[in-house]
């Protein structure tokens, strides 16, 4: 079971070798509460994973720690697993399944771990791993679901209550839920009218599902773009500690998340992964209404975000906040309907970035001409301005 | 003149309004050294400009503070002085060139500060601002050519031995030159052995230039990404501190700011605005020999990057590290080309987000059609393997 001491001692084990991330005041994300965020997309390896990961390690006997260790992740606990051992000196194999992104298979390599690519998915890596547990005598480091490990991410518990001892509650992303039955657990003991609430996507809200349901229940898939938290099912004891001590949980949108990810970058200057958004996105959204006026603390989970992802983060959050636009303009097919289109956008001011011109399809008049348009706006106004110069001069926009 | 004890009173004046901001050592952006990064981008409003603006405007009299000041900038610097006069409770007018990014113009309104737009461009705000000062008795905020400002800056240095007292070398920014003004100035006085480089943007180096010839030379004209630092002509007294106190000067490319803005994200999680991130890029590229195994700080002096701008450097980042990729290929005119192309990509592993299919053009094959595919890759061997299948499979590729 979870004591405090043991939390405690995982803080003094910590103290060593990983970081005190920043507790840091925001600026403009939201009017609904005095918000500050815990930069844990800060800590080693990018993300919270790390503490449990080293922890857990620190606590094999000699013996174990001879024989090695071994994990199933593609993810922030791989490399938390492979960092964490290789701080303490010991083997680490960590399973992955073949399709894992090179970008991760070798930020994983370059913290010393062994790699064991496995044809096929999650399970079969997973499978793969278990067997060579029994066959090695490695020891298994689950991702949540392990006392110490969860005591390792119950630290960052304690590092909030430090940081912030007047904190009215504190917002926590939920995957299989390790890091909020540390942080939750921690923070009742300490301080119990601190009020902790979690955050799912809601493509992968297996705990809250669980939560409601008064049982561990396995979804029969997820999706989301944080897939720090796209976990099917709970843990035993995540569950167990979720039921005790977590104050609610809500999900947020793909949409919700992308704004968050958009947000912390422009604001706060932090890069966040999707699953370490989600807090933001919660307060930012709304969601969590008696949070209105507190102090509040979003715990920033990872920022091991790929950069193919946040391209598209960035891009969709330009286009809903009316700053890349795209119109697909009918014309007359004779000369000169470009250079007309192309004066107005000029005199609104817009900078177009991408021009495509074509006949017109089979379904449309013959004399027809389509021409799309890509542009950099300034906001929703300037767009509105373009549409209404554009129409007034006779040209159809049809989007 | 600029004197320690005046920088120690501009420390003990900003530390009751700003933050010390983290110093973070870096992982895996480098080997050429042991690299610290000074986040001054997650200082308060996102860049280090309101140290000097606010120790500036902390110095006034009664009187002028009751008159209000004036400056004239589109970035960093109106935000600076804006905050930094809500803070003093007096009253601030900033004058921009029309042309200037709505954001911007909203993000300094937002700080509270008067905002005066002047038809035209730079120059024409900055005579409107003089005329304004003149008749209204405002202060002009000079943006680096003030002792009281350079003070304000040089904190970073008091800053920056105090977090990392065995640092070797600082790597700083230059624009107009006060920040490096005055990091030099109060590292020379109390460590006189830690050497302080500087770093331009290579379309802009008007320090680098005059320190070369020996007076203050003015660009004709500048062009860079680092909006931060594109300044014609360093100023009098920042220049007299460069050629006493700066080890030296080093120009960067924009594709070597563009790395080392991808890198700082990637590796850790900090959004750097160009100017921002050109110490990084100095010492990634090698530009900095003499610090090869040293212990080395760089100066992130800003974050506040447009996210339009943000996409293109990722969107350039991933084209240059093999990670997105275009690929022309000339078909023939007859049914199930598409498919096999499809085919081989997908089998190959890349993931196709863009595709564009026509008919030659007029000074081709008539019976010619070319496919323009948009994919994600994971690196440059996979763009190898997927040219050499499709050209093994007898599709001719263009580019």
């Amino acid at each position: 079971m979870l004591t405090l001491e043991k939390v405690n001692d995982a803080q003094r084990v910590l103290k060593e070798a990983l970081y005190e991330t920043d507790m840091k005041r925001t600026a403009g994300l939201t009017d609904r509460c005095e918000l500050f965020v815990k930069a844990e997309n800060l800590q080693k390896t990018g993300s919270f994973k790390i503490r449990g990961a080293y922890y857990k390690i620190s606590q094999l006997s000699p013996e174990e720690k001879a024989r090695g260790v071994i994990a199933c992740s593609a993810g922030n606990h791989a490399q938390g697993v492979a960092l964490a051992a290789q701080k303490n000196g010991i083997k680490a194999l960590i399973c992955l399944p073949d399709g894992a992104p090179i970008s991760k298979v070798e930020a994983t390599r370059g913290y010393g771990a062994e790699i064991c690519l496995v044809h096929g998915v999650y399970d079969d890596a997973f499978q793969r791993a278990l067997q060579l547990k029994e066959q090695y005598g490695y020891t298994f480091i689950h991702p949540f679901d392990d006392e110490d490990v969860i005591a390792g991410q119950a630290t960052i518990g304690l590092e909030i209550l430090s940081q912030l001892p007047d904190v009215d509650a504190i917002v926590v992303p939920i995957g299989g839920g390790g890091l909020i039955s540390g942080v939750a657990f921690a923070v009742k003991q300490l301080a119990p009218h601190v009020k902790v609430y979690g955050v799912q996507a809601a493509g992968a809200p297996g705990m809250a599902v669980s939560l409601r349901d008064h049982k561990i229940e396995c979804l029969p898939s997820v999706s989301t773009i944080a897939d720090g938290i796209a976990v099917k099912q709970p843990g035993e004891r995540t569950f167990y500690y979720c039921e005790r001590y977590v104050d609610g949980v809500v999900t947020v949108t793909e949409d919700e998340i992308c704004t968050a990810i958009l947000a912390l970058i422009e604001k706060e200057k932090l890069v966040a992964e999707g699953a370490g958004a989600t807090p933001v996105a919660a307060v930012m959204a709304g969601k969590l209404p008696e949070l209105e006026g507190k102090k509040v603390c979003c715990l920033v989970s990872g920022g091991n975000i790929d950069v193919t992802i946040l391209n598209r983060v960035i891009t969709r959050g330009l286009v809903t906040s009316g700053r890349q636009c795209t119109l697909n303009i009918e014309l007359l097919d004779k000369p000169g309907q470009l250079v007309a289109v192309s004066e107005i956008i000029a005199k609104c001011g817009a900078n177009v970035v991408g021009v495509h011109h074509e006949h017109a399809d089979a379904g449309s008049e013959v004399i027809g001409c389509y021409l799309r348009i890509d542009m950099e706006t300034r906001d929703f106004a300037q767009i509105r301005e373009i549409r209404t110069a554009l129409t007034q001069a006779g040209f159809k926009i049809c989007n």
